[in-house]
């Protein structure tokens, strides 16, 4: 009862005329959308439609089937690993991994990369012992870990019950080019970078990515986990709140969020007809390029807190050195069709996920030109 | 900007020919189910699909806000009270509740009246102490307390932080005909009922109701509760496992489920385009009331476990006596178009929710006498 679809492999291109630069939720490839709303209509010739599904029924076993078969082949993680969908978005799920981990006792290591580091070292925080293992804040700079530095610049305690990270920091424009070295569990946040390029999963003990950037829906987080992991969890805690009994669930431990679910494995299976990471990578890269360029080129009119070694090829931060000038930037832009390019830390942000069009930034990056011709 | 629609007061109608009585996911009038699929291909002009906006942005803002609004006039809340549409479903919400008001001490009086009053049980015992105040399986009968016996048939300790109870039953068939009568805060789980029938949420300290029943998407929950209320809970955890928390950031604490909401809001919009609870209630005690007397005048050929003081019109559930015939009955009904009538504690279960339309339970009754023709 395969209700697959056949994605193309063209390259996603505009919608509506409008480039929407938001940070998530974000552009989504027409052929999807296309579908999820036949989908809602009916799913498959079941003579119901993709909402009015029961979770304990056969079709939505297939959709559930399909979404963690397709993420389980693009993660490339062997059967030792659990594919699980939680209910919520990333920072329900920073709580659920505190309350997992912590609540009896333990150090969760936080490497503070980023507001959303933050977010979850907030989370952590009321539940069990935090330390801070990096600090990514270093003066007007944003940055990561050095990945040749072989993770002594990271500050982990030996007996520390994780290390998390946040692999691509949205609202500062940094990655990291790959996850920390340590020699403790990896719990690794790629809410806004899975599936944007090739990732070591199996280096990890989990990683989170709520759905709402590269895949789709918000309301939903992909947890991908080492089965391992997940049998170390606290017991004094209730079922829902536990990864493990999820896993074993199979994902159905409550009524799960079914549409985003959908959504999901259909946005990861576009990914796979794109050509999967690998390919991806390279047109994001390409695209961010475009802009990262305009920033050099721009004689410093044009700045970005980001530090040079560790750009993000999802998010471009920039900004003018005024804050009028910023917002004059943004106002115009939105009359030129670009959208939500607001920064989360002042300045300019421009998130290109994967489904986003690189004619989008090429349009960023002419304006940019013809802005600097005018104020610079 | 607003993008209310405008949904008419016709009975829902059948949708491709199937008559589908789950439990949750469930039937959704043809009118939401259009207007959904237009907004995610476009958002009211703003050319920019539903699933990809931005929620921080103005046009999530009035999804938010109306959404926010047609809740708050179906359930006559005052300005004491508010609404908050939280991350995941009842169960998650369950946890969030003992997290809340258990982790710091106090007592939780659960009314286990059900399967699901079961699962909000297993969400607190870990977190705090749980008092049953109410054992609603009376030998093979299912009930609910009595609501003429002025709360004496329930254990309620005078310290209690809340009592707990179900308002309906979906797997039992039965439902409280009002809340609890106890002058501790009443918490009550109204994810199968909530705008079913008039229901006075004043008489509660909060009301949970996921969306998959009568507000259409699965992952968001609607949260009605006391502000005081929400204010004496426990700061010992996460920002996003406080409901307080979720309030003072008017339900954009984190992404939200963006789509659920939408969906949500577009199911409080068509049911006050139907007159509200108390039109929706005469309605939905016709089309019960149809599958309760085929029952009754049975001859004992059907049978039902719900006490028949606590029937509920939203789930009728019955037997035959026979687990084989009762198989037989639900494949058979299958093969003429009625689906998911498998019951959750044994035997048949017809959900019949606000959006479910009246020729479901008339061909449902007529098979139900055809079937016991030929098995009776």
């Amino acid at each position: 009862m395969s209700r697959s679809s056949s994605f193309s492999n063209l390259p996603a291109e505009p919608r509506l005329g409008v480039f929407n630069f938001s940070a998530g939720p974000s552009h989504m490839p027409q052929e999807v959308v296309d579908h999820v709303r036949e989908e809602l209509a009916e799913l498959s010739g079941s003579g119901i439609g993709l909402l009015e599904h029961s979770h304990r029924g056969p079709h939505y076993d297939d959709v559930n089937q399909e979404a963690g078969d397709v993420i389980r082949r693009l993660s490339g993680v062997g059967d030792d690993y659990a594919v699980i969908f939680m209910p919520g978005g990333a920072t329900v799920n920073f709580a659920f991994l505190a309350l997992n981990y912590l609540h009896d006792g333990g150090t969760g290591v936080y490497l503070d990369t980023s507001v959303w580091a933050g977010k979850a070292i907030d989370e952590a925080r009321p539940i069990g012992d935090v330390v801070i293992g990096y600090d990514g804040r270093q003066g007007d700079t944003f940055t990561c870990p050095d990945a040749t530095r072989s993770g002594d610049d990271l500050a982990v305690p030996t007996d520390a019950s994780y290390v998390f990270y946040c692999a691509n920091n949205t609202g500062e424009g940094t990655w990291y080019t790959e996850p920390p070295i340590t020699d403790r569990p990896i719990v690794g946040d790629l809410t806004s970078d899975i599936f944007s390029r090739p990732w070591p999963f199996e280096r990890h003990a989990m990683t989170i990515a709520a759905g709402q950037k590269n895949l789709g829906a918000a309301g939903c987080s992909v947890v991908i986990a080492q089965r391992d992991f997940l049998a170390e969890a606290s017991r004094r805690i209730g079922p829902i709140l536990r990864f493990e009994d999820h896993e074993k669930a199979e994902s159905i431990l409550n009524t799960p969020p079914t549409f985003a679910v959908r959504v999901i494995g259909l946005m990861a299976e576009w990914t796979e007809a794109q050509g999967g990471p690998t390919a991806i990578a390279e047109r994001n890269a390409d695209k961010a390029g475009l802009v990262w360029n305009a920033i050099d080129a721009s004689g410093g009119f044009y700045r970005s807190r980001a530090e040079r070694r560790s750009r993000s090829d999802l998010n471009v931060t920039f900004h003018t050195g005024s804050a009028e000038l910023d917002a004059q930037f943004i106002e115009e832009a939105g009359t030129h069709g670009m959208v939500n390019l607001k920064g989360l830390v002042g300045g300019m942000r421009a998130s290109m996920y994967n489904a986003f069009p690189r004619q989008g930034a090429e349009v960023l990056v002419d304006f940019m030109k013809d802005f600097m011709t005018r104020y610079g």
